[in-house]
């Protein structure tokens, strides 16, 4: 199932990405006990691995539909992503973001032509924003994770992981949205075989660890998280792909996130965000059940403020 | 001239060394309006360049030699490179650092099992150091940067880059003692027509930049620079390669080489020291002069102490 999606995407979107490098360090796989393998989204274009999704569910736009523009909401990654996409595709990009976005985010917006819409902090004021845009532009909204097409884009790095390391008994990714999560388990469902996904998870923000153990989707209880970008709700499509084929979510804690941010940037000597070291903070939280493993793990991305450091 | 030399170099320390990507961004080259390459020696094993010279120059001693270990001075990049090297071809490594090193920088060199003997911060006290261990064990002394042997090792990391990109009509590296440079030199005359040498140097240690200009070695006048790399004294064996071969060193201010390093950290999303800042801030120095060639990088290492962060 989705096989040919995943490599017709792949296709697609091959143009307007890069195939990221695979990094490893040995002395991070001396402290893991396990081979890690690192597939390096923060050297995606935009720095995450977002641009793949985003890419993807632009160019199936039809030509009146791309005239129009498309719209979203997001203060992180995928306001990035989706202006670049659709600059590169000509597309008009309308980003819905709340009017506390620090002036970081909105200027790398900016950067790539995305046209900002300011709201009011709130859920409400965010889905209205979006309406009106939809309405008086015709924009079709596209949703930072919990869009099959987006999910599918997001799938291809873990492609591109698989054909690089052939065997991987692990890939492990942080779960925000569940947009990488649910990608990663098609491709690897597609492209490898015993190969099971891993989710990483801040005890901060666990709403997806607390929707497998209901059955049903939970909302965060608290969001006072480093990983910035894990803190959104997960997604209804993204949650029956997640339940059918993950092996388990893992949580940390925010100390452990931070510790392993460090590893990744001293070890590997690359600038990781807070969300990508919770896959690893989540390996070295559970040492033994990987010890010997070959374990992928999706590095998500590298948008950090060097002023705002949490060490 | 040396063409052999750093191909049998290359040959040699290939099973050692890691042929380190040569990474870009789009961002970068709009910023400074040329097409930069960076070999990223932040990822070569120790995390920096210095590997290469370590291991070509440890590999090419006689068996007796080898037996009595090696010993150098060195507090840097130079100290992990040989203890490493020492360690995986089975010779010990004598290591003579000032007391006054940093805990981090003694514990890197344990950590590959260097020994450190520690001596008062004088030259005069190291250079006895050195002859101690010289004559009490035997050892053969391995200068960090002014030893042939050491500047052919460093040379491979050009050919490797200019194997990567064939078009190159720069390279750019910072300058302390001159081996990377030197052997940048030697690399680019031997595998690359029409590409120059262009060296990067802070005003605050601009030994090198003056010696070019008086026609005789120079001492730095003061060493109070971020860039730690590049406060050695430039060597007797390299001066006379970089006379001949370079095209010119342009110095940069401090707050220029802070700038540099964000930017490569911000863009790039990886670790470089304050040294490796040093050649993009020279290149952004003098924009006009590089205005759309294709240029290379060496990114000469990755070692920084994430507690103490010039931004």
């Amino acid at each position: 199932m989705y096989k040919e999606d995943i490599i017709k995407a792949h296709q697609r979107i091959k143009p307007y990405i890069h195939n990221t490098p695979v990094l490893s360090s040995n002395l991070i796989n001396k402290i893991v006990g396990a081979k890690l393998y690192f597939k390096c989204e923060n050297f995606q274009k935009t720095g995450a691995f977002k641009m793949r999704g985003a890419a993807n569910a632009i160019i199936q736009l039809t030509k009146e539909e791309k005239a129009r523009g498309v719209v979203t909401h997001s203060s992180g990654n995928f306001a990035q992503a989706l202006s670049l996409a659709a600059k590169i595709l000509g597309v008009k990009a309308y980003i819905v973001m709340p009017k506390t976005t620090s002036e970081v985010k909105k200027n790398a917006v900016r950067e790539y032509n995305g046209n900002i819409i300011e709201c009011e902090p709130t859920l409400l004021a965010r889905e209205n924003s979006v309406k009106k845009i939809q309405e008086k532009e015709g924009a079709t909204f596209i949703h930072p994770s919990n869009d099959l097409n987006v999910v599918l884009g997001h799938g291809t790095a873990t492609r591109e992981l698989l054909a690089n390391q052939v065997n991987l008994e692990y890939i492990v990714t942080p779960v925000g949205g569940g947009g990488l999560v649910a990608g990663t388990i098609i491709a690897t469902t597609c492209f490898a075989k015993d190969c099971k996904v891993i989710g990483g998870e801040p005890f901060e923000a666990d709403d997806a660890f607390r929707s497998l153990q209901s059955g049903k989707i939970e909302s965060n209880k608290s969001i006072n998280t480093v990983a910035e970008g894990l803190k959104t709700q997960l997604g209804s499509i993204n949650f029956p792909i997640i339940r059918r084929g993950i092996e388990k979510i893992i949580r940390v804690s925010e100390k452990e996130i931070i510790s392993a941010m460090r590893l990744v940037w001293e070890r590997l000597k690359i600038v990781c965000e807070p969300s990508s070291a919770v896959a690893l903070a989540a390996i070295i939280r559970e040492k033994e059940k990987f010890k010997n493993k070959n374990i992928g793990i999706i590095i998500s991305g590298g948008n950090v403020d060097l002023d705002k450091l949490p060490f």
